[in-house]
């Protein structure tokens, strides 16, 4: 196996106990435990590397706060629902997301991964699961460049998740090769980021990253029922807007009329907002004034 | 994490050279080596299971003999190409498979599972791979009762692979979570596995085997520009019936077009062969006698 490159401070916790109901050892079992996050800690015959079978949430943390941790809890019980996984613990969870946290040395941007795997092959069904907190970089060089963005064929109508529920569209799940090949195929075209779109023209989100578009005074977002994820960013934003008084809505977007918009935001936890100063080649004004305004309001977040 | 289960004389070969020109440390270093199959080998930040996002081969192993063992490291350095993860060396991939088979102790029926992943996150891009061999079950029971066998929509178009190559459609990457989850909807509706079907109507194959189907004395099987795997023991199982002369052929095939089939057979590396009995709810009749010549070929072979 390659050598781990040095992650300084990166903390692991692995989550011993990731069920709803399953008994507790006496006072002092948490139902997690802090481990050194240089060892390797998964069997290769765990579901989650041999067939992308889990999901995950990425959580930001900002001056030592978990940003929107109960929304991002509510997602993962979702994607567990959506997986047929059991029914998880997120009391537990919610703990493991704060301890692995705290255990970290003081930064201004982390960024926390929360992985929930169906456990081993021919075990006992038992999932395997940990939480990993690691600084990440300042994401305000981008915000004031902006990004390109070029629109890719998701392959899906825009119904699937209805008429084809076990496509797992609008799970956060691990199979996400095709999430990092759209990255490359955008990289070959020059662009930093995707807007995947239906197979019948409309527009979806991100790879990990939501849609928000401006048109006039107000802010639109695709609906969430496109077998897309509710993003947890894109509705903190909608609450800053809404408190505002701005206009928001979910919409049935096609691609042309994403062109219309005055501007375009890709948002997500870790980067919390990056406006789009190109689509599919065409250059795109940057909202510097709004975006920096969002950007104040997400990152402002302690809870 | 939870306990790994026993899984008495699996074999695990760790290759710590996948790279095609990475140089070696001296006449000692075969690329490899066996480490021990109970200890977690893998590292939480590994983008095989962070992301889904690497590739597999499973091979069957019959008396000691890994079988289709070129066709098998054709098809890795295949989808390596279609994911952009580093040439293999795949002279280093086939001694690691031959010497996970060797170090086993002797079984009739053994799988090998060949992994490479992206490596991990933030590394220096060296793939992460490994090679497990462990005991199967003798596939005979299914073979003579059959299998029911439920179509289940995949969502893309037949010719996705070609308009949309970021799809990955036709690698066998480690994103199948979806593979999985049809199996789980095959379950609820009373089946044991699953023909995918384009969105427009065609043909495609299991989530873990190719179809054959039988018109008449003529056999044919889906045409695999169609972003499938190009089946390695279906490709066994076409060689065997060619050497009888009897005539087969790659085509487009309408899951209406299947339903006229006089028999259908699910084949896949482990299980090998398995008679379809019922497809949606219909039965099908069983051709017991062919399935066990093809099953006896195609067992009986040594490489």
């Amino acid at each position: 196996m390659p050598a781990v490159p040095a992650a300084p401070a990166a903390t692991l916790v692995v989550i011993d106990r990731p069920e709803l109901g399953s008994p507790s050892s006496g006072p002092d079992d948490v139902g997690f435990r802090l481990v050194d996050p240089e060892q390797p800690t998964v069997h290769v015959t765990d579901l989650g590397v041999t067939r992308g079978d889990g999901i995950f949430e990425g959580l930001g943390v900002v001056d030592g706060a978990v940003q929107a941790l109960e929304a991002h809890l509510r997602r993962l019980a979702r994607s567990a629902a959506m997986l047929d996984l059991p029914e998880l613990d997120l009391d537990v969870f919610r703990a493991a997301c704060l301890a692995s946290a705290a255990a970290h040395e003081p930064a201004p941007f982390l960024l926390q991964k929360l992985v929930v795997t169906r456990g081993v092959e021919g075990g006992d069904g038992t999932p395997t699961a940990w939480v990993r907190t690691a600084v990440m970089d300042d994401p305000a060089p981008e915000r004031r460049e902006g990004i390109a963005v070029v629109s890719l064929d998701r392959g899906y109508r825009h119904d699937v998740a209805e008429t084809s529920p076990w496509l797992l569209q609008g799970a956060k799940t691990l199979s996400y090769a095709v999430n990092r090949s759209v990255l490359r195929e955008a990289a070959r075209r020059g662009a930093d980021d995707v807007l995947f779109v239906s197979s019948d023209g409309y527009t979806l989100e991100g790879p990990s990253a939501s849609l928000i578009a401006r048109f006039g005074d107000r802010y639109t977002t695709p609906r969430t029922d496109l077998g897309i994820l509710a993003g947890t960013t894109q509705a903190a934003a909608f609450e800053v807007l809404e408190a505002r008084g701005i206009p928001v809505s979910y919409e049935l977007l096609t691609l042309d009329r994403v062109r219309e918009a005055d501007a375009l935001w890709l948002v997500s936890s870790g980067r919390q907002i990056a406006p789009i100063s190109s689509l599919d080649g065409a250059a795109w004004t940057v909202d510097g004034v709004e975006t920096e305004r969002l950007a104040d309001a997400l990152i402002g977040r302690r809870e």
